[in-house]
């Protein structure tokens, strides 16, 4: 038996019997009793408690022992007194970043105590356009998840000029998609924030598909002087509130703030600064939530919703309203919280059990026990075998043109390169001028000025172009790293030493249909496979997290000075200051080609 | 120039507009500024801001002063230094109980600085069936007020054994309503809690009609042991939390709890007491609303929705707290915070400007000034003008039979009459068992007794039927009092001492269409005509509202021991012990008739 969000039937053909199962007329399925019960609704724990449950939903919470005074409950489980609290709503997601599979990340999600998700396909919708962000809805439908997508928004990140891209979602293919999939419940990321502000037709164009169909509009929005103009144009969330003053900006101004938490290694935990309208200024929590935004697989597993949640109470809020940030206001956003996100009648049977440390112990998606005891159950592993096959095509999103030009020509007089500077933590990348004088080969002019070879190859099959560039302090001591994750467009970004292994880092990547790759000493060093658009593996997470970690612990012995996600953002042509695309170095926000040599 | 709600273009064609505006590229129509900022998100009060309007909505909050800086906005009003606010949100009325249509409504409530109402028509719909209820959806839309309709949810009341109405809304008649009529925002409340509890096909199919289509049901529930299977069948609020505890059950099985509030002389004012989880409990405020539910013409102008909000402060809510309750709560709850609610960029400028009271100064709705210093500016005058005028079909709802019987035979034997017992509040009417001797008249018998003829004859023209029975202690001391409002059927109630007075009071009723009547003395001493299908007339509210202060008054001094009000609930057969309707006495909750004399 595989469970899906389909296994519980709609509320309105269930209405009659959960009344009879309430007023204890007939029984329920399942008692899960001995419990205390976290309430997002009221923000409290209700001590000595028990949830009746029928057909995937909640009935009723009763006292414990209630039940003992009706119809035998067909199951009865001892929750020992733990803390049954509603399963956690994550807001704001992007699977792919995950390298795995909707199905697959479902297995991870559930571990965590998460059992709905709103996710953000854009970036197989960069690679296969529409075909790509359907075939994830295909895959959400087979989930052991409740997945709704927040249909991307801004796809192509950029333009023609700038970059060659796989999709190109116009707003009549976004109003088709929220025409044909009810579970599109809202626009995602409207993340060219500059355009919307300035009023670009085809930005705005985009936004109106999703509010003339009263669908809400997710924001992504840098500097606060675009918060007015964005919340006017009609946006309602965002998860990059980056520090105290535009998290208070943007609750002010109507926006609904997702603190995002994440790995504190990386950049992406700012929920300790976007916090603090709630922790210092004395905003109400009521309309912030939290979320994960992305999460690589390893990560994923080790930093769940449930981690961000206790980030949110070691920041000074309470748990009761830490929890109900993770799961009734996400709810509340997207207008679902008559059906997720607490523990009311009616709601689907979404719990998990937590204990004192809020710390998920088991799960229950739509009343079936999926993770018991931190364990994935007999039910979860049936049907994550029955995971979503993408379609051939999704397998075959890697066409190169033949022995690209890999490194630039050796200068032959004095030249000044335009360089992309590598900084910690890896977001802005400093545009660096440096002068190099002619040499007999490439070898001693790198070492000389810490340079890297770094070259894109377009990917899609369409123009076969390829821009060669240099990095200054990425610190790749030999060999050459690649990827086939090159945001937005996912162009093949690969980075390296010397042409040989950089060709062979290519290579890699071109066999498997996509990867990440770590080439040394003329060998693989470390490679995860991404056949899926050249994104997601089609295995469990669990493997693919292993071959993430190996890969990490190769790049870092490549003396690489920022983490492959960071390198995969050196395309990503809408961050300042110089990035690089299949079609050259790109100035942000002049948003302007320039040569690699001035 | 009429507005209305549809005087504001949708923000799908304004965002590029509104983008420019707030980023300071376009003038805005109106500035409001030197003002403090009331932000229902955040629930504090900002000092010193000023409000961009554009195209009737909220471009930006900003500094006060800002717009100096930028292009010169068409016109700049001074708040001197009041507190701007989002206007008003009530979450569940009942326009016929104000005695006056909906587009007359509106001027009591923009006066209040209440902005959008969600009405639900039922007393019209039990009169004229769905096309009483589309007639005030029509009534609805030439409104300056944005009405949304919960849709009647249980019409008729009962079943045709037990009265005949004039109404019978099924399931298909209001899934066809909810699928013609945009603004029908949710299914009203079903007030047969009883049936819904144990499952009743047909309660359960109209509910099932809201939720197939993602719409809300709203409830009323008295008694806590129905609300975990009111709960479980798919009710999402209610109003008719009366005490502590049956307020913080609602809170805690995922109802929204509407505090109902109103004049403290009736049984109305239950905030009191269902705001104590909040005060006293430690729940949260945030799936709390206040609401006005029933208001006749008088009391609405003195004790609106802003009045609540008062009284929510003053039982020990803050008061920014407490007009977030009082309007992004309501909008939240039917998924409406996006456009009204708050003073969030795009959403609508329907504002108010307080006092440091709270209470209302000026109103803006759309962006137009409606009121202002507590009086009607020129543009709503000359919008209450073009008030919507029913159909001729709507003047025509009182057929009644030719002259009925009006007071029950003279027993010619000792009998014990089954009598409607008048106690205050005049809600729960108790059964009187009453020994009588024979007399050789009427008179004798009710002085020695302290009883009262009561008759309620059918008024939609179907059956002609007309019931006898006897109040005990009304106190009426001479002549009759009648209604065309006899809830929920609305056939006509008639009170007297003696049969010929109750003719002259029913024929001053029919006369008219529909009225509440005063006689005295064989003279009309009181008369609030109400021609639109017998419950509401069609003139202004404030001459309504003089009418029925006068009708009060003649009332109280006829000796009536209860008000009109509770003496138009005396046909409701919902409400326990005994009550009367054309069919006869029906004792509550066993719902079956039983005779005047036993």
């Amino acid at each position: 038996m595989a469970i899906t969000r389909f296994s519980v039937a709609p509320l309105w053909q269930q209405t009659r019997t959960l009344a009879d199962v309430a007023s204890g007329r007939a029984p329920a399925d399942l008692v899960i009793t001995g419990a205390r019960m976290l309430s997002t609704y009221s923000e409290r724990i209700l001590p000595e408690r028990e949830i009746w449950l029928s057909g995937g939903r909640i009935a009723a919470v009763k006292p414990a022992g209630a039940h003992s005074a009706g119809p035998a409950p067909k199951a009865v489980y001892d929750a020992r007194g733990g803390i049954i609290a509603p399963g956690l709503v994550d807001p704001h997601i992007h699977i792919e970043s995950s390298m795995v599979t909707a199905c697959a990340y479902a297995e991870a999600a559930l571990l965590n105590g998460t059992t709905t998700i709103f996710c953000d396909s854009h970036e197989i919708g960069n690679v296969m356009d529409v075909a790509g962000v359907e075939a994830m809805l295909e895959d959400a439908r087979l989930a052991p998840l409740s997945i709704f997508l927040t249909v991307p928004s801004t796809v192509p990140a950029t333009s023609p000029e700038l970059e060659t891209a796989g999709g190109d979602l116009t707003p009549e293919k976004i109003g088709a998609i929220f025409d044909k999939w009810p579970e599109a419940a809202a626009l995602g990321e409207k993340m060219d924030f500059v355009p919307v502000a300035m009023g670009d037709p085809r930005a705005h164009a985009i936004i109106a598909e999703a509010l003339k169909r009263g669908r809400p509009v997710s924001g992504h929005i840098y500097g606060r002087e675009f918060v007015a103009p964005y919340a006017a144009a009609g946006v309602t969330d965002t998860h990059e509130a980056i520090d105290r003053d535009i998290s208070e900006d943007f609750a002010e101004a109507g926006i609904w703030v997702f603190l995002r938490g994440g790995n504190p290694a990386t950049p992406w935990n700012s929920i300790v600064e976007a916090i603090k309208p709630i922790t210092e200024l004395g905003v109400s929590h009521k309309r912030f939530c939290v979320c994960t935004d992305d999460r690589d697989a390893d990560d994923l597993l080790a930093f769940g919703l449930d981690w961000v949640v206790r980030e949110a109470i070691r920041c000074g809020v309470s748990p009761e309203k830490a929890w109900s940030m993770g799961s009734l206001h996400g709810a509340t956003r997207f207008g679902m919280s008559e059906e997720i996100g607490g523990l009311g009648g009616g709601r689907r049977a979404d719990l998990v059990l937590l204990d004192d440390e809020l710390k998920p112990r088991n799960t229950w998606y739509g009343g079936e026990l999926m993770v018991e005891d931190r364990r994935v159950t007999p039910v979860l592993e049936e049907t994550l075998e029955q995971r979503y096959r993408y379609p051939s095509a999704a397998y075959n999103t890697v066409h190169l043109p033949r022995n690209p030009k890999l490194i630039p020509d050796l200068p032959t007089e004095p030249v000044t390169v335009n360089a992309i500077g590598i900084e910690m933590p890896g977001i802005v990348l400093p545009h660096r001028k440096v002068a190099i004088e002619p040499a007999n080969d490439w070898a001693a002019i790198l070492d000389q000025h810490r340079l890297t070879f770094v070259s894109v190859i377009e990917r899609h099959g369409r123009s076969g172009t390829v821009a060669n560039g240099l990095l200054q302090d990425f610190g790749l001591t030999s060999g050459a790293v690649a990827s086939s994750v090159g945001h937005d467009s996912h162009n093949i970004i690969v980075a390296g030493t010397n042409e040989a292994d950089m060709a062979l880092a290519l290579q890699a990547i071109e066999e498997a249909s996509g990867g990440i790759v770590v080439v040394r000493d003329g060998k693989v060093a470390a490679f995860v496979g991404l056949p899926v658009a050249g994104l997601m593996s089609d295995k469990r997470v669990h493997e693919v997290a292993a071959e993430n970690q190996a890969l990490k612990e190769a790049w870092q012995a490549a003396g690489c000075t920022i983490p492959y996600m960071g390198f995969n953002l050196i395309p990503l042509s809408v961050i300042p200051e110089i990035r690089i695309t299949d079609m050259g170095l790109v100035k942000v926000p002049e948003m302007t080609l320039v040569p690699l040599y001035d």
